[in-house]
């Protein structure tokens, strides 16, 4: 077949020194893993691991127990990760200890949740719809793969392997919870990673069962509610059975998966079962799943992804409107669902050896992704909307706290997504400054990139190799290029086909070759779909893959009163470490004599200044935004 | 003094024999006033005037009880209206059945609530803020001044004065609530109508004592709070006492009227607060009262105020947002709203003589109030949205009913508003067919006028008197003339004067005269302050008063997606008794390719249709807009 299926490096395989991304994984290591730990110590989880906490039914920001262990499972993931590239015996030892902490808890029978075995142990797996257990389960095999990944060390490894063969029994054939699955998914794509780690095919096919019981009728979240007779976690005055078409989508389970063409329902919910499901098509070469995986892509990218790579545009489910539904300051585009999203782009890469995924996945990445977290890497945005009237700012932390130790994991964990290796040869999908090991027809291949990116599209790529190995080169051909590409092999152009989004220079390489690529990166004006009404008679200024923003800080008027001129010339100035764009521009003027008027509508030229949408609400409140008016 | 007090006329001097308003007032009568009278038998409100109604716990449309006297008042008050101007036995019969059951329920003392007297008596005039008792009482005494100046009947007018002399007793000085008002403001304007049918000052004293007791220190509301202990009617989990600002505005009892500087809170309210404020400025010729009346005038006309004249724009709160905070898909503006401001609107005129006044009054009455209801009048709007998504549409009645017996009650009392009279003259403030008899200078004079107003700005006015007269006739002058007004007597050139936006027609009137004017109407493109966000690089197209919006039903897109063509020469036609305008616009056209791209933004010319905003939504769902975009 033309196609390929790739794995991803090592972290170990993986240098990376880079001006853009290396300050920002040190902020994590430095800060976001330090507090983070302090919350668990501080906040509940590791209490609740000793069963020493009990809930304080006057404090409404105790309604999160039931996270704690997804909470503790990230911190261990994004630190197993961080250690994986550099040794931190500190660190290590708090992760040991939370691990201990873990496995402390663990009772007989395998079973590992402290809520449901210190408050309200008669609950356990009877509310699977709404308690979070599997989810948090899955978080913490995540965690345990990452971890023995990272030290070698198999504490925590031994301990999620008793708990999921647990979860195997009752979940599985015969057993008191067979057809069940978990509200939130989670737990799938943590089962495929369990399995790739141990060898052991049961957890794949657990994982498999888990994901093509969901959605079949009898509707099991149906079951256990007339079993359980209660409402769920959440419950409040609501039916105990939610039947009706919204409750089903929220957590995608409507319809069998293989069945489901559109993206609805809660959003990071949606990104995790459908990265479970492009992995299972891996590792089956499930025909089905794969084409659902591509029907479900095409509905999101063509219909519910904003510019920025968020998702999830309906902050009441979390999750996705209609489609075209992307409301710029009412939106939601939690920085969680942007993670999940390129966890899903990953391995549909993965999958189809298609460099469109990687698109996406860096769309996300640079914009609604970074957004998530302040310049300073200790403040955060639960959803990131694309335009402000003044009043967003990020939070120091969440009461539900899914998204800034997500990011964290994801960050510690960028080695991942540079490089993949598979039949096709080399492909480097991203552009970040560093090296990389690959063994490749029984030889060690190094390559190493170096480049100002994302600022400058100018990147120089070093090949090396231990003896002449023939080999394709794939460079990723992002779809933002705004002229041809150049290629040079040790300065002189070079020929390349273009497969499925990437350069290709396959040849015989001798070790020592300097490629150089130069990626045309604009600026240009973006425009939406007509059907998008945020974004109506509106550009996004975006240069390379940063979607820039209107602050109100840079500019002299409020941003709801600024018009881009219509084929005015952006000017880009780098400053602060960061790109800024320039374009000639129109203010609305305020008009003497009342609200309303019929005269013309007074304006006046000013200039319209920009910043990387990812870097806003740094600088203080005020407006903002990516869709700019522009003049017809 | 260069101004003039004026005063309206009695509903049976005046006759509407309009093509607009005729018909309209016509359905009131027809379908309205029963179909109301059926709610207030069926739906609860005669059975609790009974005492034999008893509250549901597990049906949530039976929170609303507290309105029932308020619902039962509106009725009778708009069929008063009705009654007034045209006779008709089974509704006065109807009438009077209501008003036998309100005598029945009044207790010894004069009190007159059914649900603080059959369901919880221990609860009466302890919840100031929350109950709606002295809100109800005074719909109660405007119906009863309704009724009694209709039939001359004073059999409401007695059980009121009754009541409003306990509440004098209990509210005046010494009295047990001593200090206190209600958190909905309306008594206080109804106690002026009831001095003025009555002549018994204390009325009037009473209305300035509760008005000038609101917002003083130490707060009312608190204390009340304090005392009984428990929350108020919607109490929920709040606090018993709202001290923050939000809290108090939303009642207006954030300070003293006299200090009140911004439209703020609970837009109804608001309104009728500030009706009662100008009523006593003219009847005490309170210098303050006017001033604060002016300020808040100039804040609620500058910076509040739809181009519909609807107001009120958080849906939250049923009121204010800030300044200029004016969304259309996602705003308010409350029929009552609209309504009341042609309350305030009209006062402000009687007490300055000013016809700005009444250019405000006429937007919000042909635009904001009459969107209220269907064209069969059998639906209603409790919001009127600027722009819709296509989901809005008009309900059959609301649990909490306040608006469409609101807009009975205007629609039947319309005589109101057509004219005024003073010691400057007569003024002729809507062109409204008709005709009207005034006592001027010991005469007779009366005034018949013919136009096909709003649809056409050429209106004849013909003057009879019993004797030859001087006076000065006043045609009010509208904001929204697109050219020089012309005007004749008799066929001949007049010159006039122009005072207070009115041409004034000073002469001796020898009756027989005709008097013709031409009010040029556009129609135009209005344009907003740089400052309302909704409207940035839109458009609103205006006729005359009518603002106009457009539906998807009428245009080849969803209006979203329709550009108007700057500077495209509108038409009109009028069809199916409305006008439409037609101009040249754009529409965007869905891209092939994703959702995103850099190039141009597809459009293709289309032509723009029309409807007047008060006529939407009568054909179906679809998209709507008042605001469009338009090409810079």
């Amino acid at each position: 077949m033309s196609e390929s299926r790739r794995s991803p490096l090592p972290i170990p395989n993986v240098v990376i020194a880079d001006e853009f991304w290396s300050p920002r994984r040190q902020v994590v290591r430095a800060k976001t893993l330090p507090h983070q730990q302090e919350r668990l110590r501080e906040g509940g989880p590791f209490a609740a691991l000793r069963f020493e906490w009990r809930p304080d039914p006057d404090d409404d920001r105790e309604r999160f127990p039931i996270f704690w262990e997804s909470d503790v499972a990230k911190w261990i993931e994004a630190a197993s990760f961080a250690l994986a590239s550099e040794a931190d015996p500190a660190l290590e030892a708090a992760v040991d200890e939370a691990i201990a902490l873990l496995a402390g808890a663990q009772q007989e029978d395998g079973y590992l949740n402290a809520y449901f075995t210190a408050i309200k142990p008669e609950g356990r797996f009877t509310d699977l719809r709404d308690a979070h257990e599997l989810y948090c389960a899955g978080h913490l095999i995540e965690a345990a793969v990452a971890h023995f990944e990272a030290t070698g060390k198999t504490s925590l490894l031994d301990v999620m392997r008793r708990y999921a063969d647990l979860i195997d029994r009752e979940f599985g054939p015969g057993g008191s919870h067979e057809g069940g699955y978990d509200g939130h998914q989670e737990i799938e794509l943590a089962l495929v990673k369990l399995y790739r780690a141990t060898g052991e095919r049961r957890y794949l096919e657990l994982s498999l069962r888990l994901t093509d019981a969901r959605g079949t009728t009898p509707f099991f979240f149906d079951a256990e509610a007339l079993e359980r007779g209660t409402p769920g976690y959440w419950g409040g005055n609501g039916p105990i059975v939610r039947s009706d078409k919204r409750g089903r989508e929220y957590n995608q389970s409507h319809a069998p998966v293989r069945e489901q063409t559109e993206a609805v329902g809660h959003s990071v919910r949606a990104m995790y079962q459908y990265a479970a499901m492009a992995d299972l098509a891996l590792e089956l070469g499930d025909e089905g799943l794969r084409a659902a995986c591509e029907r479900l892509w095409r509905d999101l990218v063509d219909t519910k992804l904003y510019v920025t790579g968020g998702l999830g545009a309906d902050p009441s489910i979390e999750g996705f409107g209609p489609a075209f539904h992307l409301p710029d300051k009412d939106g939601y585009a939690e920085t969680c669902a942007a993670i999940g999203l390129v966890f899903w782009a990953h391995r549909m890469m993965l999958l189809t050896g298609e460099a469109t995924y990687v698109d996406v996945l860096e769309r996300a990445l640079y914009n609604g992704v970074l957004s998530g977290a302040s310049a300073d890497g200790t403040k955060y945005f639960y959803g990131n909307p694309l335009a402000s009237d003044g009043t967003v700012e990020r939070s120091d932390w969440f009461d539900c706290a899914c998204c800034p130790p997500n990011l964290a994991r994801l960050l510690t964990s960028l080695e991942h997504y540079v490089y993949a290796v598979g039949d096709d040869g080399i492909a480097v999908n991203l552009y970040v400054s560093g090296s990389a090991r690959f063994e490749l027809g029984g030889q060690r291949v190094s390559v190493a990139q170096s480049s100002a990116f994302p600022w400058d599209g100018a990147v120089s790529v070093e090949v090396e190799t231990e003896a002449p190995l023939r080999f394709a080169l794939r460079l990723r051909l992002p779809e933002w290029t705004t002229g041809d590409v150049a290629i040079e092999v040790d300065g002189a152009a070079a020929d390349f086909e273009v497969e499925r989004g990437y350069a290709v220079l396959d040849r015989t390489w001798r070790g020592g070759e300097r490629v150089g690529l130069v990626l045309p990166m604009g600026p240009v004006a973006v425009r939406a779909d007509a059907r998008v009404g945020a974004a109506h008679g509106k550009v996004a200024l975006q240069k390379g893959p940063i979607v820039h923003c209107v602050e109100e800080v840079d500019n002299e008027a409020p941003v709801p009163q600024l018009v881009i001129a219509r084929g005015g010339e952006p000017a880009v100035e780098h400053r602060e470490g960061l790109d800024r764009i320039t374009v000639p521009g129109l203010v609305d003027e305020p008009a003497a004599g009342g609200l309303y008027r019929t005269g013309a509508a007074p304006v006046r030229p000013t200039e319209i200044r920009t910043v990387p949408y990812f870097a806003w609400a740094n600088r203080g409140k005020g407006t903002m935004a990516v869709w700019v008016r522009e003049s017809l």
